[in-house]
């Protein structure tokens, strides 16, 4: 295949008005981290293992499971051969090997490891994590369960502690007990976390985390008592055995419950813990961690389509011209600029919300507790905002690359199955935006007790009736925010005044909740869309950003905000706020932002700085050969390994001798 | 497996206020025509063979195209035995029989025969029609190349005759005129229509059809000159080998070239068509046909998601009264119930323009084409508007089902993946909206010139100016109707002053039209959906509607209507005809009407009257015994077949051992 670039994507490059390695810098942390970043990618990229490894798309799904398992034992030996500390250098060396592909050790090096670490004693720590580290053991995590998800109170499983042994008796008491969705619980690991209501002298002190061996070690058989396995095909995460566990009267050692927080004594005695407040910390790391996810999965299908549109042609506007790049169409235009904007400011918000968090925890050691739950609230809430918004556009990025985004060559499929289960895991979008929507209540109550607020939440004390938005032609970013101040104020008290007259009716707290819930939802998001656009709009004033680049992000961040603005025109208008004029001018702003960003839209995501052999894309590559790369796609199909299919020989063939016994075809025997 | 009814299902049942039957009928054009549905569907149940085919799930991509072909023969076969005349019978046989996937011989009995009927001169079908229909030839339809999809006049492949031989010699003279994508083409068919411009004395005369053969009918090698293969793995659509084909100086007689509309006579001269107008038809009716099949595909999405709301349970809103079903959430209703009423919406309005196809043709072939346009128009923007609301609201009903959703189990994700593609085939569907639009612009200069109006579009001589919605607490069908009406003429009266004003400054009017067309996508919407609201008013305002059933059905109307327009509300009162109090009442009724569904969201998804079989869903069963389903679909997995994988011993293994190398685990060894 040539390597010579597309002209008409060269062309897209000449015209850029910034130079892309700019973007790369602002995005991951500055020119060092950068070149630290590709030397890494570089060490997978050139390695030859990697050549060898089969290509995704001809795999059957248990051929994938094995040929991921392949790949993540290869990367743990390179990561030590190559002496690899940094879990950033990590992740993105893994991430390099191995693609798209979810990893059957994944929840070993997470979860597994991090739960030790954060919930067991030292001594448990000192027992276990060398194991973990060193693969002796191989663990996951197990908390959902069959009919228990999100609402972890109601898990089922139980741990049931015999003073007599010493030891704590693990059932699966129901059907909907099961365990049912932990990753690499299949067939991988042969150890778990398991999370299970405690039972100690006949009373439960609900849940707690067990380490309970799976596997026999030298056979791999499940232990007596084990009943585990694959839980099936999925929508995608195919190189993951997510994986059922019932158990029936296993018996675990006394030191198998993780002790650090709450404790069993030898005589069954049940010891609270001290402070559950720690709890919270893996939880919002891991959301925190999901936004800037989101962020770049939607950014991979932006560069795909962005990439594809400007070499693909189609349709004459004017006769005998020739056909127009489809990026050129303002309907394209209109679908994947709003998603390029989005992807942006979730990065943006990914990047803000990690560094929030690892200030926040610093101040928590040293015994601040005071931003957690402000910090708490709003990566709840980003979590299921990003997830959402990329789960929708990196959907609207496909469908704009017409056909050819639904064949798995244009390596949208797989993105997006990669990415829609995070508005599903680690709590339900609704759920979470319910939760940041409490804790805006909570500071709705605070304000009108004229106590001060979370700097986050201070929109709430400014007065809401009587203005106007200062919304104009100039389309300054200030007025823009603060309709979005305005809007998500005014939604919050809105869900106040509908509780306090359901509950001033008798109705309980808990009922009025629900049957306030869908403005709940819609107040939450408001506030998290309120915060996106501030990160989005601090991040583009910043004084060091290279000034090429500065007014490229700055027309970027005013259309994410315009945009988000008038998809929701209706709740920033309700109340007379901003009036139909105004929408009118931003409508019209709207059209002129595209037409500002169009020459730059190449730019943008080639500063995203994705290597083609992460994007995995036809129609993405760097140097716009679609159409030979799709034609060696095809040609690639397993079902053209040979010219007659099978099925012809085994059901076809006998099918059309049927048919010709019934006429002779003279008309077209005669033809060949 | 148990066949009990989980009980929390049947109480459901119970608390309707309406028979579900009363709906199947309403939807399957009444009692006689469901009754032959049952039966047909009976026949296909009942079927032996059909219970030795083998699980979906279970099949790699290639066994998927080859158990396809299996059950695509075992279906023609059976439809001559049973002797199944009515395309509709042998449409519902088929369906049930195979389930959601497409068929390998799809397109041979519909584009390819459909073509040839339409197409064939009476010589021509007398000679080919027998051939296809008796399975003696095998054919697909090949028009989209690689880098030609919607603008049909951009394609490539070329048909030059050669008046010495009288024959036509086709090529693909550059990468970009590779057929691709067309359904059937990489292994099954033998012959094709090919689209191709066609040459005579070197001149172009524009796209004509060619049947050209394929395959060697006795070994079913590829002709000489004839490259033709699979494109590989899609999003979905395992069943069927869309394929690419590229064709190298082949040689076909004169005769091959369908010639009913153009011709070409021995000495090469072209004779043009008399009226072309009639191309459009089979168009038209594919289009309608996509509607329905997309209000299909999202009610069996509400069945699964809606049963299984009704029998998970969640999260305890009164502690110590148990977890609620999670149906009983506002904010789960609020996901389901507009996702409902848009299924509804989209099955009548399918049902209603296939009425409408029916009778323009009726009128066609007495001579009367004055209808085509507005038929042509509406059936292009239904099929966009359908289409894009039941590929997001599938996915709303499968991340409404939580984690499990996401499990092939669910029957979900093969849903969308068929419904998907939608969006995109028979004509994308932003330029599909767009040829709505231009529609809408020549009604307008029509009524802006005092012309009568077609019935569709009367709206459009109203006066916009000065006039306020009628809307209040007792929210009339009238009065919504109205706003509707409203916010489409503003929209495409704003599109025509925009053109205008573009064009008097001196743009051309091609630049011009691109340079509206956001906006004119957005008129088009509102007048798609302006349609679907009156088509619903009016079904529901039927007088023969079962008495208890049609309270129910208007309460659906009305949030269907409601919903969108709120969705929508920034449109409705930029001009200020409806204002900020009256989406205030539709906020508040909006949520009433999610309470006045609850009780018969059950009964109404019953009434759809999807089979078990063809729901092929694990959470969706008639029965509610979602977790059993579960469970066994989790053993069922393929990597269960063993206890331990092959994975472990050909990677797990070998990599545990030299972990174990470094040092002794002595303490895990203990404890096993």
């Amino acid at each position: 295949m040539t390597t010579n670039v597309n002209p008409d994507l060269q062309n897209e490059r000449n015209k850029a008005t910034f130079d892309p390695i700019q973007l790369t810098y602002l995005l991951h942390n500055g020119p060092q981290q950068t070149r630290r970043k590709r030397y890494i990618q570089s060490l997978a990229l050139s390695d030859r293992v990697k050549q060898n490894f089969r290509t995704w798309t001809e795999l059957s799904r248990e051929e994938r499971y094995e040929e991921s398992m392949k790949k993540c034992i290869y990367c743990a030996e390179r990561v030590k051969e190559l002496g690899l500390k940094d879990p950033v250098d990590i992740y993105i060396y893994n991430q390099m090997l191995t693609g798209h592909e979810n990893s059957p050790f994944g929840l070993h090096n997470s979860m597994f490891t991090d739960v030790l670490t954060q919930q067991g004693t030292e001594e448990q720590k000192a027992k276990w994590l060398p194991l973990a580290k060193n693969y002796q053991i191989l663990g996951t995590y197990a908390q959902t369960e069959m009919g228990h998800g999100t609402f972890v109170r109601g898990l089922e499983t139980t741990a049931t502690y015999d003073p007599k042994t010493q030891e704590f008796v693990l059932n699966s008491p129901t059907l909907t007990s099961i365990k049912y969705w932990p990753g690499a619980l299949g067939k991988t690991s042969n150890h778990c976390i398991v999370i299970a209501q405690l039972y100690t002298h006949g009373r439960c002190h609900g849940l707690q985390p067990f380490i309970v061996p799976l596997r026999n070690l030298d056979n791999y058989q499940p232990l007596p008592g084990v009943e585990v396995g694959d839980i099936g095909l999925k929508f995608g995460y195919d190189a993951v055995d997510n994986g059922y566990l019932r158990l029936s009267n296993i018996r675990i050692p006394r030191e198998n419950m993780l002790m650090r927080h709450s404790k069993v004594t030898e005589d069954g005695v049940f010891v609270k813990p001290k402070n559950d407040k720690l709890l919270y910390g893996g939880m919002v790391m891991i959301r925190s961690f999901i936004t800037g996810d989101c962020g770049r999965g939607l950014s991979q299908a932006c560069t795909i389509a962005i990439r594809y549109s400007s070499v693909r042609h189609q349709t004459e506007v004017t006769p005998g011209k020739g056909e127009e790049k489809i990026l050129d169409y303002q309907t394209q235009q209109y679908k994947l600029f709003p998603a390029l904007s989005t992807a942006l400011a979730y990065l943006f918000a990914g990047n803000a919300i990690r560094e929030m968090y690892l200030r926040v925890m610093a101040d928590i050691n040293k015994g601040a507790l005071g931003e957690l739950p402000q910090l708490h609230a709003l990566s709840s809430g980003l979590k299921a905002c990003s997830s959402y918004a990329a789960n929708e556009m990196i959907e609207t990025c496909r469908m704009a690359c017409g056909g050819h985004g639904y064949s798995q060559a244009s390596g949208f499929p797989k993105i997006y199955v990669n990415v829609t289960p995070a508005c599903t895991y680690e709590g339900e979008n609704t759920v979470l935006l319910l939760q940041t929507a409490r804790y805006l209540m909570k500071c709705l109550n605070s304000s009108l007790q004229g106590e001060e607020l979370p700097n986050l939440v201070s929109y709430l004390n400014k007065p809401t009736g009587g203005r106007t938005s200062t919304i104009s032609d100039r389309l300054s970013l200030q007025s823009l925010v603060e309709a979005f101040e305005h809007r998500a104020a005014r939604l919050i008290k809105e869900c106040g005044s509908r509780i306090q007259t359901l509950t001033s009716r008798g109705m309980k707290p808990d009922v009025a909740l629900n049957s306030t819930s869908v403005q709940l939802v819609k107040a939450a998001t408001a506030h998290v869309e309120c915060c996106v656009v501030k990160i989005f709009v601090n991040e583009v004033e910043r004084e060091d950003i290279n000034p090429q680049l500065k007014p490229v992000l700055q027309a970027v961040c005013r259309l994410y905000t315009v945009y988000l603005l008038l998809q929701n025109s209706g709740e920033f208008m309700q109340d007379g706020f901003v009036t139909g004029q105004q929408v009118e001018i931003l409508n019209r702003k709207l059209l002129d932002l595209l037409n500002e960003i169009r020459p730059n839209a190449v730019a943008i995501v080639d500063g995203f700085d994705i290597p083609d052999a992460m994007l995995e894309s036809a129609l993405g590559r760097f140097d716009g050969q679609v159409y030979e790369a799709l034609y060696q796609y095809a040609r690639n199909s397993k079902l053209n390994k040979t010219e007659v299919s099978d099925a012809y020989y085994k059901h076809l063939k006998p099918f059309l001798d049927r048919q010709r016994q019934i006429s002779t075809p003279s008309v077209v025997t005669s033809r060949l």
